[in-house]
């Protein structure tokens, strides 16, 4: 039986291994776009990521972690929110009953990042991407991410950019497992779906949770690659659009659909609802909301 | 022993008198809302609302009732939506624990008006009013409406369009109870309530539910009451403040509160959650969700 390098780290060595990637993963997205604005200066001055540190204990008498909220307002990405955060803490009586490993002690220990972009021009899509350890009794991961056309001609499966961005989450998850993808890309249309409307969110993605395989140094390497392919090829698509020309009936159909986005996340989201009910810092959980939305 | 008069109605008068109670009060309100955009002809051409009837049953297969979902995009109102509806049928499992009267039998009758006006000019305030008939084995009145003004200088219980406004409800629950007022703007306050951000989504009015003093005519002129005195008094501050000089910061203020107004309705607000998930008509339903809102 081959040795698995991943049992001679300690739980607590798993914690800082994981907590360091996501934050490296949050400088190396945050460089990535800082570079793009900075090669569309013609658009105006160029923005850089400003860095808002938060502590779930706002009273500040007990440490149960916190985070940092970076954001920007650029030119090509009208506002983007990359965000790193490791809390720990104990459930509630209420939710202890829904999560792995936290009927028998309510103790748990989670690390993540979450990154949402809303670009001005219409023609570049929105995109969402999440990556979190959680510890409790068990210790799992979950993310995904996934694609948000904000016009309907991108909207399609067979879309060149569609097709790319599949293309990239597929050889993540075939490095790993035959079957990730076609189970991840499932459990990510499902989920990004809104139910009184009938209509996806967006053209999807992959999206898992609750994942341990029981090779946990391979279950971080999937999670890892998840993160560097979206890193790969988000922001390069949307180098793409970024100067394709517009028209006003474009800004129109992105404020429409931006408005079922906002609809998305403050009906649907389990992220948001279980970052509002659990003293979550708010500023960072409804970052996601587009920066401007109509509803007709 | 005096002779109750509601007491000689079948239930099925009563629910056919307040049906047509709701109706008038909306052609009420549109007519005076037409009034008031037709006065208002040098700000663009005056607009009347769009009536559009909607059944419950797409297949027509069953009769479960319907409504009139009646849209006005105005020169002073820029969206304002008011709805009535009647409908019937059997509540689900799930809903029937909840619902006074629906454990013994599933079956219901319910019958209402709603109303939600987003002025143009950022100093005139929105709106929210409804009111409804609702029958299980139980009989009951619910209802309410609120003022939301948009900019922070109107958000005071000292401002006099608040004081205003609540005068006018208070004389409505005078009528009918010495209690009534305190009781229902008690109501309102812990309804009309962001938690995530700890604010009031306006500056209140009044809200009850579950109405039943075991007087059908006192309950339903309550009602009646309550309609009158928002008719009276909502168009009539829009009026006073429509034609307000306004800055781009005015309309920026307008657009981040708006913001709020549609995380309200999308997070918390029950009758949005009630209507998305018994199958109600979505664009009634969301039509309650202002034309444009920002989220910085």
């Amino acid at each position: 039986m081959a040795i698995n390098p991943s049992s001679t780290l300690t739980l607590d060595q798993k914690k800082q291994t994981a907590k360091a990637w996501f934050e490296e993963l949050r400088d190396q997205l945050c460089a990535r776009l800082e570079g793009i604005e900075s090669e569309h200066a013609d658009k105006g001055e160029a923005q850089k990521f400003i860095r808002t540190p938060w502590k779930r204990d706002k009273t500040g008498s007990t440490d149960q972690g916190g985070g940092v909220m970076s954001m920007m307002h650029g030119n090509i990405f009208e506002k983007v929110g990359v965000h790193t955060s490791t809390v720990f803490g104990e459930f509630s009586e209420e939710f202890r009953k829904n999560i792995p490993g936290a009927e028998e002690d309510p103790r748990f220990w989670a690390s993540g990042i979450s990154f949402i972009a809303h670009p001005k021009n219409p023609h570049a899509p929105a995109a969402h991407m999440n990556t979190r350890m959680i510890v409790t009794t068990k210790c799992w991961f979950g993310g995904g991410g996934d694609l948000n056309p904000m016009m309907n001609k991108y909207r399609s499966d067979s879309h060149e950019d569609t097709i790319a961005f599949h293309d990239m989450m597929k050889k993540a998850c075939d490095q790993h497992h035959p079957d990730y993808y076609v189970k991840f890309k499932k459990w990510c249309e499902e989920y990004f779906h809104l139910p009184h409307r009938d209509e996806p969110r967006g053209v999807g993605g992959i999206f898992y949770d609750r994942h341990d395989t029981n090779d946990w140094q391979n279950d971080f390497d999937f999670t890892k690659d998840v993160g560097k392919a979206f890193l790969n090829i988000y922001p390069a698509l949307v180098e793409k659009r970024a100067d394709t020309p517009i028209s006003e009936a474009d800004i129109e159909e992105q404020a429409v659909r931006r408005g079922r986005y906002a609809e998305f996340n403050l009906l649907y989201d389990r992220g948001t609802q279980f970052g509002l009910k659990t003293g979550g810092n708010v500023d960072s959980i409804l970052s996601s909301l587009p920066p401007m939305a109509k509803w007709h």
